[in-house]
């Protein structure tokens, strides 16, 4: 049976994390899953923390009448007004529940964000190296996704933005801890990302919104991530559970928009319009009772810090450069020259990292060749296991 | 700030159904919640079986390791090959796994059909009155939703559906039990519908999907809802347990593909991209592996047919005409006569109604204007005291 034209299309090239995560399981079941070093897909293996478990079985013993039931698209009031709490101390900003709804995750925050601010043909900016499924969050509703350079170590390059607005652009869009460098914007950065933003509006007479996808706020090593409601006042966060309790298969986030926005009324009833038409109807509304209870307990960050750690000795034992992630759970490798200087490309590496049974992704699954990224949400044993096969890989390299 | 022009224009023409739900919230903190007759939102409050209490406190007391990360996007493999079997009996067929993607309801999962099968431009019918939702859902991917005149009894009229096809049609959507009118289609009516279909196919080269949107399979009254899949090879079956288990906030369904689609791997690689790309990921994980625990269970149906027998008391009683519903859980009016002949239509009866608290939701809001609907999901002493209040508004109609 015929489907869609794009579709087909897209389903030629899909996800290469996805395509990667598929492979793993094959290789495990033919070696055993102790001998694959499987480092593809940001799927969070660190327990939920025991607040977790604790209001879980609670609700799950009450299991109060009507509470599976319809509410606002939004999601229940006081969810909203719990989070809109754990937000103002975060985002540095005075926010309600009206500026709060509930999202099946970051993916669908997106969706619904994207689907709600872009005519077709608008304009999105990402900056390179990016999560690469914004290109079809943006494409499903009719939305372009325009990616500029960063700079080398990473950050945001804001002369590279400059470049890329025009009366088209409906918003940029930035990710901090980022996926797949691990980098955190400094205050100092976003102040200039505003500052470009606010003169543009100002000259186009069309404002730009400042998206921000944070679902790895919580994941941050050494520093806090700077706030982006206070940065710029049009300014969007999509967040999501799916890291910071280790939830990814439960589909729960939110989307708070700044209080300084300028008349916020059509967008927010946009947002739950779109939540709504998009077929989410509302956030599962379990997940969403647990977020609303949990606003202070996260995952053991340490486990992660640890594992970042023993990762980066890895590779620094078999001569592989990386950038030293700030936060989120990936090491963003550069591809190695090869012993008889041939040029070889990101997917050829990770080839030939698979015969050593080491499973990464290629850069060019997120807009950058000659890189690729290792997720770390696997065991530290493993983690140090893979040690003698960074280095024989090299070795053959 | 801006937003979207469509998104703009959708929201000034909202949801009625939405609207009376809000209304109806404010009505009940003015005269108290037993003082008014919602009778506007579909939202089951019966509750969901002891079986679905048993299985959650289960799985949250073990909160087995892992259980909430990601799984494929179809979802847990266990489940789609426990929901297989569950179709098989109900649809006549031989499915297994590979047939079923699990889906945040059934908003989601025709969301997800719609992306997949659609080029835009491409026209999907459906047959007056309908649940309004299917306008954005198919909006959404770039296509048109062509409506065609049911029969008076409300079953399908397969001439009119037959004018309604063309070169661009890419599915006929069919909703049995029906909302609004609780009709379920015979299995006559779906054979001549199978053969109009195909004939079409054959003679345009281009077959023609039938999607079938079922959340009420399981609410049925007197007879049990033909099966679909086993009546059209090119068939798609979208479910939910929002009705059979009450679950309408957990956003848990699947989508099932007919065994006799022709060549399914590209629809179903498409349906699962498109639910990872639309942002749903995946389904709920704690969901899904409820649902293929409980594929024997369902709601208590008696609880609904009392209530539609005393619904249909209190309609009998006040003189106001209604379609027989087979199944689901709503009774679709004619609006009556006005005493003094003046030609009123049905947003002015549910305005007039409003007086007496009672809420209904026009027909129009179903694409069947002198109409209206009103949902039994709300307790039977609800329903009983309506009675005086009908016969009230009716003397003054």
């Amino acid at each position: 049976m015929p489907i869609a034209e794009n579709i087909k299309n897209a389903l030629s090239s899909s996800s290469m994390i996805r395509k990667m995560f598929e492979e793993g399981m094959k290789l495990k079941k033919l070696h055993g899953a102790d001998k694959v070093f499987d480092f593809s897909l940001g799927n969070p293996d660190v327990d939920p923390p025991q607040a977790f478990h604790d209001i879980f079985v609670k609700l799950a013993t009450e299991d109060e009448k009507g509470s599976h039931g319809y509410m606002p698209n939004a999601g229940f009031p006081h969810v909203r007004e719990a989070i809109a709490k754990k937000v103002c101390r975060e985002q540095n900003v005075e926010v309600d529940f009206s500026h709060i709804i509930m999202a099946a995750g970051a993916a669908g925050g997106l969706n619904a964000v994207f689907k709600t601010i872009c005519n077709p043909g608008d304009e999105v900016i990402v900056s390179r190296p990016y999560f690469m499924e914004y290109r079809p969050y943006t494409a499903n509703h009719g939305a372009k996704l325009v990616e500029v350079d960063s700079l080398d170590n990473f950050d945001l390059d804001i002369n590279a933005i400059a470049s890329g607005l025009n009366e088209k652009t409906a918003a940029v869009i930035v990710n901090s801890p980022n996926n797949p460098t691990g980098k955190i914007y400094s205050e100092e950065v976003l102040a200039n990302l505003a500052s470009l933003l606010k003169e543009h509006g100002k000259k186009t007479g069309r404002p730009v919104y400042l998206v921000s996808d944070e679902p790895y706020r919580e994941i941050a090593y050494t520093e806090s991530v700077p706030p982006i409601l206070s940065s710029y006042p049009d300014s969007i966060v999509v967040s999501s559970y799916s890291k910071s309790l280790s939830l990814p298969g439960e589909r729960i986030g939110f989307i708070a928009v700044s209080p300084l926005i300028h008349d916020k009324d059509d967008l927010v009833n946009g947002l739950i319009y779109t939540t709504r038409i998009l077929g989410f109807v509302n956030a599962p509304a379990l997940m969403q009772r647990i977020a609303g209870s949990l606003t202070e307990a996260k995952v053991d960050v340490s486990v992660y810090a640890r594992r970042r750690d023993a990762f980066m000795k890895a590779l620094d034992n078999a001569g592989i450069e990386y950038a030293m992630p700030q936060g989120a759970f990936y090491l963003f490798c550069k591809v190695p020259q090869a012993k008889n200087n041939e040029q070889k490309d990101d997917k050829e590496f990770v080839e030939h990292l698979k015969k050593y049974l080491i499973l990464g992704v290629p850069g060019s699954g997120f807009g950058k060749p000659g890189w690729l990224r290792f997720a770390y949400c696997v065991d530290e044993k493993i983690i140090s296991a893979s040690g003698s096969a960074f280095k024989e890989a090299m070795e053959n390299w």
